[in-house]
C-alpha cells in the first residue's frame, strides 16, 4: 500500500471521540464500574475471525488510546494488510476500564472498514488480468466517507470523488436541462477552475462523441452491457479516461473489465460490505 | 409500527446538516452550479427499485428542506411501510439546485436505513410462529446508532441497549475478574439503580443456575445450539428473560426460535444489511 | 466509596474546556496578565471552610492541567471523601496566570457537586437506620446531569434515570391519556425492550393494585403520608421497588423511611443544595 | 425591569438545544412515545407553586418550541414579574410528545433563574431605604453565566464582571506579587484599555488610600464590619465606587448598605439560591 | 457572473453564527438594551462609500435574519455588482436592538469580502486583452476559505485548489525529495484518482519538458520575469495549462498576461485586499 | 512588550485545529502523501522576506505541533519581537507530512497577524512624540477578533473594546432615539455595572459638554479636524478620556496626535493591513 492510503488524521480524533460519547452515553460503562475494581488492568488481542484485507486499525488503537491514554496499543498487522482467519491484529494493555469501555468502538470501526477493504480486495484480485482500477463512489455511510474512502484505498482501490465540490461530474439531469452533453459541458468547462476535472455521463455513441468533442477528462459509462462497453472504449481510444458503472459485483466485474475501461466503479464497496469478524479476546493481567 | 418507533428528532437535525456539509465540502455542488441557472425548479420522486421495508424517509425529507426550506416533499410511504419494487416513496419539488445538492445524502440515510428495516423484517417474518423477538446489538456504525436502532424497529425488531449506561450486561471477562457469575451479579445489583436491569452471559446450565440465584433479569445463551437453548429455556422457566445470540441468519433463526427463548439478538442486522436500493427519478419542472 | 462513583469521563473534558472559555471570554484574565509577570510561578491548596462531602475533586484538577499542562495538582482528598472544615482537598503549583485564570472555574464546580454530595450524605446518614435509599431525580442543571448524578453517588446516593430514554416512567398525564393504569402498563411493556424497567406512578391503592397486576418493576408512591406509605409498601410485599418521592427533606426523611419504602427520591439534591464553600490559598512561589 | 435585562439571545439556542439533547438521550422520550399516540394534543399551563419573581420565563417558551416548532407558548408573566402562588406563568398547546419531552428541560431552566431573581429580589428590598445596589459574582454555575446574569438582573440586581475579560479586579495575590496595591495598581493601568475598569481590594484604611492616590475607578472592602464598612466609605468620600462583599445574606444586608456602601456583592445569589417551585398542570386536549 | 458564484449555503449559517456570538460575547449589546426601547423599530440602508464591487451581500443579509428573524432585508445590488461611491446596498428595517446588534458582523463580512472582489475585478480589467485568467490561492484567512474565494469570484477571478486535497500540486520541495520532476509526477500520477487534476512547479525550461513528459495536467511558472514565461508558453504549445505567479500587482499583471498564460494567480487578492468602505446609515422609523 | 500581549490561549487551540480541517479537506495532503514517504524526516525555517513585527509566532508553532505532536518547533524570535528581512522566525523539524499539511495555516495565520502588528507599530512610532496611544475598533475578520486583538498589543498599540458586551459605547443613532446626549447617557448610566465604562460620540462642543455633564468615562471625536480636535481636548481638561477616529493613516496621524487627544483608534489596522511576507524554506533531514 503505498502513502496515498494514509488516514484523515485530523477529522479522525473528532470522530472517534464522538464514537466513544455516543456509546459511553451519560453515564459511561456502568458494568465494568460496578463489577471491576478501578485499579485493575488487563491484556487482550484483536484477532480476526476470518481470511480478509484490513482497514481501521489506526483507528481502533486510537479509540483506546482516547479513552485513556496510559493504555498501551502495539499493532501486529497494520492498515492494508491482508490476514488470514485467527491473526492478532492488535493488542491492548492497560486499565481495565478504559479498555472495555473502548471495545465495542474500536471493534465496530475495525469490523466495518476492513469489511470494506476485503470487498474492495476481492473485486481487485478478480480483475488482475486487466488494465482496469476498482472505484468507490459517493454511496458511503454519512459522517464516515473519509474513512470508507480510506478503506477502499486499502483494498487496493482508488477513490472517486470525495463529495460534490472537488471535481464535476454531469449527470442525466444536467444533460436533459442543458440541452445536450454539448451544452453542458460548455458551461461546465467556462465555470470550471483549472484543476477542476470535468466527467460526464453518456448513454449512446452520439453522447460520447459530444462528450469528446468538448474534451470530458473522462466519460461515464453506465449501466452499458460488456460489448457496448468495449466498443465505447474502441471510439475513446484514449482521448479519455473511461469508467463503467452499474451494479457490478464480484461474479460481473471480470465480464467488464474485459472491454478495456480504465475505472470499474462500485457503490456496493462501501454501501452493502458486509464486516470483516474481528473480536477482542481479554486476559486478566498477572499483576 | 406502533409509537416506539418515533424518529429521535433532535440529533437528526444536527446529524444531517453534518452530512450534508461532508457531501458539499467548501465550494459546494460546483456541476450543479455550473450547469444549471439558479433559478431552475424541478420535480422527482425517491422510487425504490426492489421489495423491501422502508426507514429513513422522514429522515431523507429533511435533509432535502435543511438543504433549501422551499423544497417540498410529499411523502407516500412513511417509515416503517412495506413496498413493492417500483413504489414512490416520496416526491420532492423546489429549486433544483438544492434538489440536487441533497439527492445523495437523502438517499443514503434512506437506502442504508432500509437495508436495516428489510433485513429485519425477514427475520420477524421468519419467527413468526414464535413468540422470540427479533433484536439489534451494539455493533452499529458509529455516528448512526439512534438512527440504525430505529430502522430495526421499523422492521418489526426491538432494540438492546443503546450504549454502555442503559443497562448492565455482565459478560464473560466481567466474570472471569470477579470470580464467578454469583459475585459479578452481587457487586452489579449493589451498584445499579433501581431502574436498570442486569443481564449476564451464561455458557453453561451451572452458571445458568448462578445466574437465576442472582436474580439476574435476563440471561444471554450465546453460540448455544438449539439443543441446549431449549434446556436452558425449560431450566428458567419464566424467572428471567432468555436471550439467544451467535451468528445468526435467515436459514438458521427459526430453529433457534423454536427453542422458546424471548429474544434473539443479532448483530449483522446493523453491521453488514445490504442497503434496500432506492433512486431519485428526476424531471425538469414544466414551468 | 464503590466504583459506581466513578468520573464520567469523556464529556468532562468538553464541559470544562467550556467552562474555562466562558470565564475568559475574548481577552483572557487580563489582570493577572498585566499585574503578573509571565514567568511566575506560585503554589496553593485548596481547603475546604466547612464540613463536608466532597465531589467534584477530580474536575476541579482537570481545570487547573486544561488551562496549562504544566500546573502539577495534588489530591489529598478524593471524591466521596469527608472533611472537616479547614482540611486540604488538593494542592497545586505551577505558573501563576494559569492556576488564577482556572481558579474560578475549579472552585465553581468543586463547590457546587460538594454541596450536592453533602446534601445527599446528610439524607443518607438519617436513613441509615432504614433500608431506603436516597436518589436523586431529573430536576438537575442544563448541561451538568452527568456531573450532578455523579456528586449524589460521591454523598452515598443512589441514581434514578439520567433522562427520558434509560427507563420508562408513567406519570399521571400518561395514565390520563391511556385510560389507567392497566392501559398504559400494557402499551408500556410492550414497546419496552428487554432491558428496559417499567416504573408507574400511582395514587391509590387500586391504581397500586393495577400496577402489579401489570407487573411494574417500581411504584412511584408521589406525595403519600407516611401512613399511607407503609399500606402502600405492606400491599406491594416485594412484588415491586417502591419509592416515595414529594418535598423530602432532612427533617421528613426518616419518617418517610420507616415506612419501609426501598427509594426516597429527593429533587431538593440536585436543584436547591447550597454550595460547600471551599476556597483556595494562594502563596507566591519561593523561587 | 428595564431593556438591560434583555435575553442574551443567540447562546440561548444553543444552550437549550444542549439541554434537551441532555434529557432525550439516544433514544428519546420513550415513554411517552410508548404509552401516548403521535397525534395526540394537550393542553398545560406552567403555574408557580409559592410567590417569588420570575426569570427564565423565555427560556422555557423556547424550549417547548425548539422541540417541535408547532407548539405554541402564551406567557401570562414575562421575565421580572413578580408573582404569587398559584399564578400562570405561560401556557402551552401542541403535540403531546412534544411539550411531554421539553417539560423538564423548560422547567430546570424556570425554576432555577427564578430562584436566583426571588433570592435577589428579597435583597434588593431588604435595602430599599438605602443607595446600595445588590450585584452577583463569577460564582456561577458552569455554562449559565450569562443567563444567571439576567436572572440577576430580573430580580432588581445589577452584575459584577462577566468573566475574567471584562474589567479588572485586583486581589489579594496579585497585590502580593507586585509588591502592593500601588504597585499593582500602576501595572494594571499601564496595560488596560481604555475602557476598562479597575477595581481593587483593599483590606486596611492605608491602603485604601494607596488605591484612591492609584485612581481606582472601585474599591472592593471585603468581610469588614459595618464600623470598618462605614469609615472606608467615608474615606473614599465619591472618589470610587465602593464595593461590600463577604457573606452577606437577608439578615445582615440592610447592616451592610446602611454603612453608605454603592454596591454589596452576593455570591449567593447564583451558588445556593434554592429554587421557585414551578410545575406543568397538563390536561388531554378536547380535540 | 454565472451560476459558478453562488454561496456555499450550509457552512454560511454556522459562520455567521459564530461571528454574532464573538461580537455579542456574553451580556450582548448593553449599550443598545440599555438606551433604546425594546419595542423600537429602525430602518436603515447600507451604502457604499466607494466605487467597487461587491461580495457578501447575502452574507450581510444573513447576518440580520439570523440576529432576529422578523428584520426584513431587501437587496438593491447583489453580489457580483458593480456599484460606484453611495449606491445603496440593502436596505433594512425592524427591531432597533436586532439590527443595531447585527451592524458590526454584517459590515465586516461585506466590506472584507467586497473589498477582495474589487482587487480581483480590477486585475481582471487590467488582462481584458489577453486570454489569461486571474485566479486566487490558498494564502486565505483561517476560517475564511470558502467566502473569500466566492468573493474572488464575485470579482471575475477563478479559483485554484480549495484545500490540500482537492487537486495535487507539486511543489520544489516535493520535487527535491522525489529526486526530480519526472519522478515525483510518477509517483503522483500513480496515486491520483482519475477526477484528480496534477499541476507541477517548474524553475526551467529542463524541467518543464520533464513536467510534459510526464503528463503535467498544468504548470506553475513561478517567478519568471514575463520573457521567461512567454518562452515557456510557446514549449507547452497547448499541451498543458500555464500559470505564473509571484508578486503580481496591478502595475505588472499586464506584462505577465502578455507572456500568454492561461492562468495568473496572486495570493493577495485574499491576504492584503483593503476593505471596500460601507457603512449602515440608519434612520428611526417613523412609527 | 507587557504581559498584557498573553495570547489568548484555550480558543486558539480549537481555531487552529478549525484551520488545518478547512485545508485538508476530506482527503488530506493527497500530493505530500502520493509523492513523500511516510517515514521521511524534514527541516524548515520561517523567514521573514522584510522588515516588520511579529505576531502570531505562537500560533504559527502550534499549527504544526497540533498536526503532529512529535513536530518540534523552536521560536527565534517572539511575538512582538521587530525583524529584519531575512530574519528566522521559528525553526521546525519532523514528519515531513505534518510539516508541509500544517505549513499553509501555520504561515496564513502569521502572515496576517504580523501584518496587523507591523501597520499598528507604524503608526505608534508615528506619534512617539505624543502621547496618544493607538487602539483598534471592531472592524475585524469574522472569527479572529481575539487574535488581531493581540496583534495590535504586539505591535505596540492597545485594544478597544473586544465586543458589544464589555463597554458602552453611544453613537450617533443611540443619541438620536434617546433624544440628545444627556438622555442617553442617563439610560445608559442607570443600566450599567458598576465596572462598566461608558463612552459617548460627540459631533459639536455642545454635545461636548452634555457627555462631560453626564460624566461620560470617554468621548470619541469622530472624524474631526486637528484644530477641532484641540479645542475639544482643551474643553475637556482632562474630564475625560479623548478618542480621535475617522480614516487616519501614517501620514495623517501625527497631525490628529499633535491635538493632544489620548487615544486614536484605526479600523484599518485590522481589516487593511496588509500581510507581512514570511516563508517556509525547507531542507530534506539528512537521516
Amino acid at each position: 500500500m503505498t502513502g496515498a492510503a494514509a488516514m484523515p488524521a485530523p477529522q479522525l480524533t473528532s470522530l472517534i471521540r464522538s464514537a466513544l460519547a455516543e456509546d459511553l452515553g451519560r453515564a459511561g460503562d456502568i458494568t465494568s464500574n460496578a463489577v471491576i475494581p478501578a485499579g485493575q488492568t488487563m491484556h487482550g488481542v484483536i484477532r480476526s475471525r476470518e481470511r480478509g484485507q484490513l482497514a481501521g486499525v489506526e483507528a481502533a488503537a486510537r479509540a483506546f488510546t482516547l479513552m485513556d491514554e496510559s493504555v498501551e496499543v502495539a499493532i501486529a498487522h497494520p492498515d492494508g494488510a491482508a490476514v488470514e482467519a485467527g491473526a492478532t491484529v492488535l493488542s491492548v494493555s492497560g486499565p481495565a476500564h478504559a479498555i472495555l469501555a473502548a471495545e465495542r468502538v474500536a471493534l465496530n470501526l475495525l469490523c466495518h472498514l476492513s469489511g470494506i477493504a476485503t470487498a474492495t480486495a476481492a473485486l481487485v484480485e478478480a480483475v488482475a488480468d486487466y488494465p482496469a482500477r476498482i472505484a468507490c463512489t459517493r454511496k458511503t455511510t454519512p459522517g464516515l466517507r473519509a474513512l470508507e474512502k480510506f478503506a477502499v484505498r486499502a483494498g487496493g482501490g482508488v477513490n472517486h470523488r470525495f463529495g460534490l465540490d472537488d471535481a464535476m461530474l454531469i449527470k442525466e439531469n444536467h444533460i436533459a436541462v442543458a440541452g445536450g452533453v454539448t451544452a453542458a459541458l460548455a458551461r461546465a468547462r467556462a465555470a470550471a477552475g483549472h484543476l477542476v476535472k470535468i466527467e460526464t455521463e453518456v448513454d449512446s455513441l452520439d453522447q460520447l462523441d459530444e462528450a469528446l468533442a468538448g474534451r470530458a477528462d473522462a466519460v461515464l459509462l453506465d449501466n452499458m452491457n460488456p460489448g457496448d462497453l468495449a466498443a465505447a472504449v474502441a471510439r475513446v481510444d484514449g482521448r479519455a479516461v473511461t469508467e463503467a458503472s452499474g451494479r457490478v459485483n464480484r461474479d460481473t466485474v471480470a465480464a467488464v473489465a474485459a472491454s478495456g475501461v480504465d475505472i470499474i466503479s462500485v457503490g456496493a464497496l462501501t454501501h452493502s460490505a458486509p464486516i470483516l469478524d474481528l473480536g477482542l479476546d481479554t486476559l486478566p493481567a498477572d499483576e
